[in-house]
């Protein structure tokens, strides 16, 4: 029976299991589990996850057809030349072919370039799916759903696993995206990494202040939810964010510079239309993000803010939502006998 | 029948209203609403959270008891100078109670003297519950349920009159807390307006990146929620801002900092301790918050990160949680000939 091997059955690798097990064609899969943590293998067992809990790397991998590492990103180092040793020990099979769910790519296919032989297919893919809690017991069958799922395949994969791969994330219900381990970097550094690093430091600052005791008595939802990846997983953030360290670094720094000149608009005092309309437009693309409006055709390039919209967009753009905001903002602060009655109390 | 004039039918003054009419003790009250957009009065009405839509301020303040100003911060000034004439115009009580539910307050503490004559008690306030979602559609009877709400007394605000507002959120479910206006504005502008500030300039920064079509494609829950108060009302977060803008660029200015700090920590690449021990214990004190520890009990000064410990403390500290993360760092991070297995996975 072939045997597909999980490397880490924590939320992702015991979701991943959980999903082949309930997708009726993987019935003749035999699926194999290991973790670092005895314990969490055990409970992905109990969980029905895997068929098998493997206490030790090298009998996991044995007569793998398909391999996942599903661990954090610097455990994956020393996994991959785990399973490069298995191979020149004839316990994999030359074809075998590996993958593994690690956030960040560039160094991950430097460290299984190095590792594994030739012969050998590496896809590194990146599910862009997650939660802040972690371990098996968090894990759901339906954890990828909708997801899109970076895939970066290694030199040497063959045309034949990276359609392996493709398969294993279609049954997650995924949608596979091919890109090339930098340009997925810099992306996961805006949109993933520095909402992380910036969670932590907002958190950290607030909390090292001396009103903090009373602070916290006024938190509410808005300040949980702005921290919330203050709460993920300390060594899997770890693990990001030193193996991205140079991503991160600049976008945090252009953060800072947002932050700045948001700061300086917001003391100038006849700056007001200005803040306004900053506001109005994240709002409004806030929501179109949130309905799942993604991708190229959704957002033309003649949208971007840092563009000056050539005229006829520009009419669009004021015919529009933003238009609307902008003219309740107008009036409102228009000098007028009556200023309240025009302006909108929502 | 006493009155109870709403001033401003969104979600506040209307899941205000909803909780007065569940409550057996408030059936005896007469509920009007005014709202400057006529639609959200008749949608409270038809939520059963008024009983009456009064369509101008004069006729809807006409005879309260209490008055309850639930509008945005900006809107706020002119209300209070309207109630203002209809005192003068003998329309309410020299001793009828208003109050209001905006989020900043020194400012609103400043024309509430203005505005009303001495006879009058004015009481701010501002419940510490709410959501992105405005509108009466979005109104909870159980909204400030477990909340707190900060009381700020006006110099002339009565015994009477706090007691009249205080009974009126214990019946909403909330807490009191009293304080001064400008202590208000400084907790709340870091646990409130600096995480909306920042949400916005995150989610414009990345927005406007010349990938963002591609970024988009990758956002997940991570994203969607650090940067969620972006979708605040743009009315309601452009008010707030302004009416606060000394204290949140103070706060603005030292997150640049800590992120700037945060980002010099990173690309040391001989930090990694100090970097996993600012992860964890952001993350440890994270669940502490959410498990709702909060106040000086829960957080003794003494714990301050901005404070060297005493060794009996760093001891203490040592021996928790945070210990434990930092022993698996050190074990994974030792030269070892087999660090993968000492590695926790999760």
């Amino acid at each position: 029976m072939p045997r597909v091997a999980i490397l880490g059955t924590g939320l992702i690798g015991t979701s991943l299991g959980l999903r082949l097990h309930s997708h009726g064609r993987t019935k003749n899969l035999s699926i194999v589990g290991w973790d670092r943590n005895p314990d969490n293998a055990r409970k992905a067992l109990d969980r029905g996850a895997i068929d098998e809990h493997i206490s030790t790397i090298e009998e996991a991998v044995r007569g793998a057809w398909l391999v996942v590492i599903a661990a954090p990103v610097l455990a994956i180092h020393e996994l991959l030349e785990q399973i490069g040793e298995a191979v020149s020990a004839g316990l994999i099979a030359e074809n075998a072919v590996v993958t593994d769910t690690g956030s960040t790519k560039a160094e991950v296919m430097d460290w299984a370039a190095d590792a594994l032989p030739d012969t050998l297919s590496f896809v590194g893919g990146h599910p862009m799916a997650g939660r802040t809690e972690s371990g098996p017991a968090a894990a759901d069958a339906a954890l990828f759903e909708g997801a899109r799922w970076v895939l970066v395949p290694g030199v040497n994969a063959t045309e034949g696993a990276v359609e392996t791969v493709t398969s294993l994330l279609n049954t997650m219900g995924a949608e596979p995206m091919f890109m090339d381990a930098a340009e997925h970097d810099a992306y996961v550094a805006a949109i993933s990494h520095v909402p992380l690093a910036a969670a932590v430091a907002l958190f950290s600052l607030v909390r090292g202040s001396e009103a903090w005791p009373e602070m916290s008595m006024l938190a509410s939802r808005g300040f949980l939810g702005a921290t919330r990846l203050a709460d993920s997983d300390t060594s899997m953030a770890y693990d990001i964010l030193v193996t991205n360290r140079v991503q991160v670094a600049h976008w945090l720094e252009r953060y800072e510079q947002s932050l700045a000149e948001f700061r300086e608009r917001l003391l100038n005092e006849e700056g007001g239309e200005g803040l306004f309309r900053l506001l109005g437009e994240a709002s409004l693309d806030y929501a179109r993000l949130a309905a799942g409006e993604v991708g190229r055709d959704a957002w033309s390039p003649s949208q971007s803010p840092n563009e000056v919209p050539s005229l006829s967009a520009f009419d669009m753009l004021l015919g529009g939502a933003l238009a609307e905001k902008m003219r309740v903002w107008r009036e409102s602060t228009d000098a007028d006998e009556d200023p309240v009655s025009k302006r909108r109390l929502r």
